[in-house]
This record gives structure tokens, sequence and C-alpha cells, in this order.
């Protein structure tokens, strides 16, 4: 099938956006934990976190500042910092509820009834149902003008993980701990390992 | 278990990359197709594809430099426009080997054996054997000067699609079609859907 730039530009508003946000392939699942400057805490679904680089160990997730995670972008600028949770098949359901329109007043764990948990003195708070979350330190953010979202880029800090994902070499198998992926808006997937590759070479 | 940063900075280097390279959670796995002003084509695995906005249909991705894809942004620096080919399971190992150290005079197709395809007259390579595919008009490029990433943001303009991934509310089901989901650096996985969950609300 072939869908030129006009047939998708005429798709109804919707169909557009499920369409469209199915097109880069399977996304991270993650849990943004914040809090605000008094304490109040927030909790937010997103699908954009990404890997940077290992060295210096760098994290960035797109984020849209007048959609329902503002309050996280709000958060992290306040305060400097985040957590990056992972989100497996235990949870899914209430992560997902997380992106309903909480008021800033309401902690999306008190309403999903996740856990907050706060981890050797950092001050945001980790979800304590994750089986691999850490500390992030914000570095900076860049504007896309483009479309006027933001690239939230943070610094990993401090790693905690259930011991059942860590391979010899430093691997981390995210399907021994149920870590889910997510495609398009809405759909969430456990995975099959197919298998680890070797370092290619010609 | 518990790793601190300090404990992190201290792992032996490639451990460390396998480490934090397995933080993001699950990513997509993507074939970028370019030619250079020759016509040389160029095929390069990157599981930094992620999605940027619907309206207008933007795709972003992280692209290092100085490693292996450099072909791939020098060419879509002089050609304006590149290809975004899912990967499935039929064709992983393949787009795997895409990641080796072959010359700027070397095609990868002809190394891995996949299917150069032009349609529809866009000067781009697509991978025949890729069941979701599409045609993206570069826009622009942004560094990130924390770590000399280079974010590359383009147009999505031309899909093409095998049927049996499109739903009626425009959703793609990219497990009817077998795109894979890798983790890490070289694990590569098939998924199992959970479920897809209803919008949100309080």
């Amino acid at each position: 099938m072939h869908f030129t730039k006009a047939r998708i530009a005429a798709l109804e508003k919707h169909t557009r956006t499920h369409f469209i946000n199915s097109l880069s392939g399977f996304k991270s699942a993650n849990l943004i934990g914040t809090q605000d400057s008094q304490g109040n805490t927030n909790l937010s679904i997103v699908s954009s976190v990404i890997h940077l680089g290992a060295h210096p160990p760098l994290i960035g997730m797109i984020m849209r500042p007048h959609s329902v995670p503002r309050h996280t972008f709000e958060n992290i600028l306040a305060t400097g910092v985040y957590t990056i949770n992972h989100v497996n098949s235990a949870i899914y359901q209430q992560a997902h509820q997380t992106s309903a329109r909480y008021d800033k007043n309401e902690s999306e764990f008190a309403a999903t009834g996740l856990t907050p948990e706060y981890l050797n003195e950092f001050s945001a708070p980790f979800v304590q149902q994750s089986r691999l979350k850490y500390a992030v330190k914000y570095i900076e953010h860049q504007h896309l003008a483009v479309n006027g979202t933001e690239l939230v880029i943070g610094e990993i800090m401090d790693v905690y993980l259930d011991e059942a994902a860590l391979q010899s070499d430093g691997f981390l198998d995210l399907q021994a701990i149920d870590t889910v992926a997510i495609s398009g808006l809405d759909s969430y997937h456990s995975t099959n390992k197919l298998m680890r590759l070797p370092y290619a070479k010609k």
C-alpha cells in the first residue's frame, strides 16, 4: 500500500496521529518521576526516552510543553532532577493511566496506585514497582523550533536494578525483568529474544 | 542492585557501553537508505529513530558523526533525502551486518544481500525486503554540544506498507509485519502484544 504525503495530510486528525506515531517503530516505555519545589510528586509515562551516549552517560527525551507532561518539564526545570523508571508488564496499565490530565496538585502516584520511593537522598521519587530505574541530573534542553517540542538532556547518576537483568558483559536483559515496549500511542508489548548478534565485521 | 555513578564510571569501557545502552529501554530497529551525489548507495542500521510529531509528520534520529554511520549523515547533507525502513525478523541479521565498517565505495546492500528499490522517482534507495518504509526529506540537524552527536530531523513524505499492518483507526500493527525491537547494542526481539489501552481519563 502507498500513502502519499497528500493522502496522509488528508487523513482525519486522530487517524493521522495514530498512523504517524506508528512509523518510528517500537519505543521505550518509561515513567518519569519528579516533584515540584513544594514536594508535590508527579509521574508521567513517556515513550520518547532515547540513548544519547555512554561516555559520559547521557539520556534524552522529547517533551511537548503544551501537552500533558508539562508538569514534568516544569518540575525538571525547577528542581534539576528526575527519575526514569522502566515500565514492566505488571504495571503497564497503571503506567498508561498517568497520561490522564490530572491537575498539578493531584499526584499520579496516588491516582494510579504506584508507590513513590526515595533512594539515597535523591530528591525525585522513583517508582517502587519498577525493576530498573535511575536518577537523572538535568543538563539542558534544546528547543526544536520546527514543531515546538523540547529535547531534554540529562546525565545518568545512580542506577537501581533487579539483578536478574545483569549479564557479565554489562548488557541488561530487559526481557528477564519484563520491561515492555510501546508501539503507536497506546499499544503495549512484551518481547521474545531472537538473538544477540556479535559485533559486525567486514 | 545499586550502581553508583562512581561504580558505573569505573566499569571497563565495553561493559559500560553495554550497560548504558541498555538503560533507555527497547529501541526501534530501522535501516537508513541513502546515496551520495554519484549514486553510490549506503545502508545503515540505526536504533535511535524517534517520533517527533504528527502535525507536521516529523521523524528524528541521533547520529554520531565520527562513527560508522557518518556516510549516512554525509549523504543526507549532500542529497537532502533518505529512506527509513523497518527491520523485520526475516532480515535482522543482514540489517545488523550493515554496522560493519564498509568503505564508502562498498554498498551495504551488496555486502548484506538486501535489495535496493527505487519507488516513485524518490532518489534514495528503499530496502525491498522491508514491510514498512517511508521517504524522508531532510529538514535540519541540531548539534548536541554535550557529546558531539547530531539530532537529524526530517519530514515524512510517502509511506509504503504491507496492508497487514493497517488498522481502521490509523494504528499500524507492527507485530503483524514482524517489525523487531532492539535492546542494548546487539539484542533483537520480536514482540507479543499485551493490549491496546484506551485514551486515559481521570
